[in-house]
């Protein structure tokens, strides 16, 4: 889940012209300056549109406001989401499902997002959500060893805790270790792998003849978790709807899941799908650990954060103090403008500062000083929570036990 | 493991012409009716003869006469079979690792093959002997329901606890269970199914694009017990050499294995394989479970031992009694004759009946006589053996747990 972007994107980027967007599990890649076109990969890939009639229902099922997130387009896309909210009218269970690739030690702004917004869903819904850490799919594709990829588990599960999972609720998973743990995942693995051809997956996922066969056989482990069945000890032998909040790259791999699931005798998962967080240097890609300069991390100091948002943060506004009171800046393509979109929760205030900023009125200088003051308190914030998480604690998320199920 | 014919093999035999013998772990069928080349598979496959030097120096090593599958050719080629012996006569730790595919609620005769010289090692080298049940294998391969192999594995244990392994020496293990006991199982898994692509597969084992994806990265599975660390219940985290004794359908397995080993840090694994258990109809191919009248099941009566032998048992004999006494039967084509070379044990009585056979002094229906009088109570004494088997018994056999491993 959430891999991040390989030398190929690099390439690309380094030569620039591309024909069209990029977006798959490995590779996320904008043509234009804006980022991706959202509504042409909605196409692509056969999911609905979250729209205002989607937005009202939710409002209306949850009785309360939806997360900023879905009001500015943050979550824009989705599958199944009526059946779902109909289901908690309803009153009838169903879970969460989401997931990471630990891919280093510290987690960024980006990998935030996903699990914010799992967490407001796991409120609202007040319903059981399970996080699969995929360490093995790091080890297949990244130049790391098996015990590599479990220590960067840990050190990212931390990050996941401290964002403010209810432990009663939640069960977090390193593959390596849930595998040995509930023969129920590999069985459901083998059903899986049993439904799906090299064929398909080279069409889904581009794998070729020169792949490992640990990349080739790996959806169906992403899969799994889509299965009620594949945790007995939250959910017996019931078999429940799941949805999935996940950022649109991880698409692939459940538009797979939903294939196979009715040929299994199980629920297709639901799915709400996110934009991706681009990178300080523009939208055209998404925020990255592996570049360090195109990331702000969980781990990184204030001055850090300011240094690197005044520094690398790519701007919207135009040459000269004197052009940019003159024809203004453009929020489409300002990083420090879409981060706010993210993380300054104040409708108002976001409107008035899009407003002073695309006039003219707001310099970039003051509008990297609004999202440094924006999300230093965040990681700050986090960096606390994240800092009295004890072993326990951590050892209690990973165990596999009973959750709370809503009756 | 051991996976019976395919239809692909009915085809062949149908269409009776073929090019060359085809040997791999879903067909085995030879072009003339004496049989399988084993001296040209030895050379396609890269392995060794088992010649007089190396029985000499097995004799010596364990300081007593080898079985006489190995004396008779049965058990005829090998890889580092010299490095295991050398092991034993330093008294170095090693195993032994064979499985079993199991595809119906019963075995047959030529089941017994593998296992019946596996106790023989076991009891000679005193060492742990681990036996995986591909019941995944089987469920991917075949019409079969996860449940519905699980069953039949523990049909299949209960055989082959019969054979009288020891239970302080020998794990028996489901894939299916085990993977979900074991995290070592899996996370060896991995870093197999990372040194491997799907252009070798396709190489070793002929798979295609149209494959499904379980099939494709199977062959890690099979290959994780190779490496004894997988077993940390029985070696802990020490890296121990393996020996595996196999019918010769399944080296690709373990040439892949073998592979794979010194780039994971692990040593190859050493083989010795057997021949073909012929089918009842001849030895163009091997006996199957699949088709009942090519098989003698350990299930069935004497009555239907005695049947199936007279009827079906491909005759080396001629066509009248007159000619059969002026022209002699040939050993070479005759399958009541290698029956007897697999299941009686006293060399001079089986050389007196080759030589009577041929000669013409016995006569076919006397031959089947010999070879009914010899294998009905091996069956006999099988079932008895199997029927006194308690639930606790199997389970402990399958139960993870320490070994006794020799000092």
């Amino acid at each position: 889940m959430a891999t991040d972007i390989e030398n190929v994107t690099q390439l690309h980027l380094d030569g620039n012209e591309i024909e069209d967007d990029i977006v798959d599990p490995w590779n996320v890649v904008g043509k234009s300056d804006d980022g991706i076109d959202y509504d042409k990969l909605i196409k692509r890939f056969g999911s609905r549109k979250i729209d205002k009639d989607l937005i009202d229902y939710f409002q209306e099922t949850i009785g309360q406001s939806v997360h900023h997130f879905l009001r500015r387009g943050i979550f824009f896309s989705h599958r199944d989401m009526y059946t779902i909210l109909t289901l908690h009218k309803e009153k009838k269970p169903f879970y969460l499902y989401t997931g990471r690739g630990p891919s280093s030690s510290s987690m960024h702004l980006g990998h935030l997002i996903p699990f914010i917004f799992c967490k407001w869903l796991q409120d609202v819904f007040n319903i059981p959500l399970v996080i699969q850490m995929t360490d093995d799919e790091k080890t297949l594709w990244k130049d790391l060893k098996v015990e590599e990829a479990q220590k960067l588990t840990i050190e990212n599960v931390k990050d996941i805790i401290a964002i403010g999972f209810d432990v009663n609720k939640t069960f977090i998973f390193s593959n390596f270790d849930y595998m040995g743990q509930a023969p129920e995942f590999y069985r459901n693995v083998v059903r899986i792998q049993k439904c799906v051809t090299f064929n398909q997956v080279k069409g889904i996922f581009g794998f070729t003849d020169g792949d490992v066969i640990g990349k080739i056989s790996f959806p169906a482990i992403q899969a799994a978790p889509c299965f009620s069945t594949t945790f007995p000890h939250i959910f017996g032998n019931k078999k429940l709807h799941c949805l999935i909040p996940c950022a649109i790259d991880q698409d692939p791999y459940f538009r797979m899941t939903r294939d196979v699931a009715p040929r299994l005798g199980f629920m297709k998962p639901a799915l709400i799908h996110s934009t991706f967080f681009p990178a300080l240097q523009g939208a055209r890609t998404k925020m990255s650990a592996s570049d360090p300069n195109s990331t702000i991390y969980l781990t990184d100091t204030p001055k850090q954060i300011k240094n690197k948002v005044n520094k690398h943060a790519f701007s919207g506004g135009q040459a000269s103090v004197e052009e940019h009171r003159e024809l203004g800046g453009n929020c489409d393509i300002d990083v420090s403008f879409k981060y706010l979109t993210f993380f300054l929760e104040d409708d108002n205030r976001l409107e008035q500062i899009r407003k002073d900023y695309t006039s003219g009125a707001l310099l970039t200088g003051e509008l990297k000083k609004i999202l440094i003051e924006t999300i230093t308190p965040i990681v700050q914030q986090h960096q606390e929570r994240r800092a009295k998480i004890t072993d326990e604690e951590l050892k209690l998320f990973m165990t596999p036990r009973k959750l709370i199920v809503q009756a």
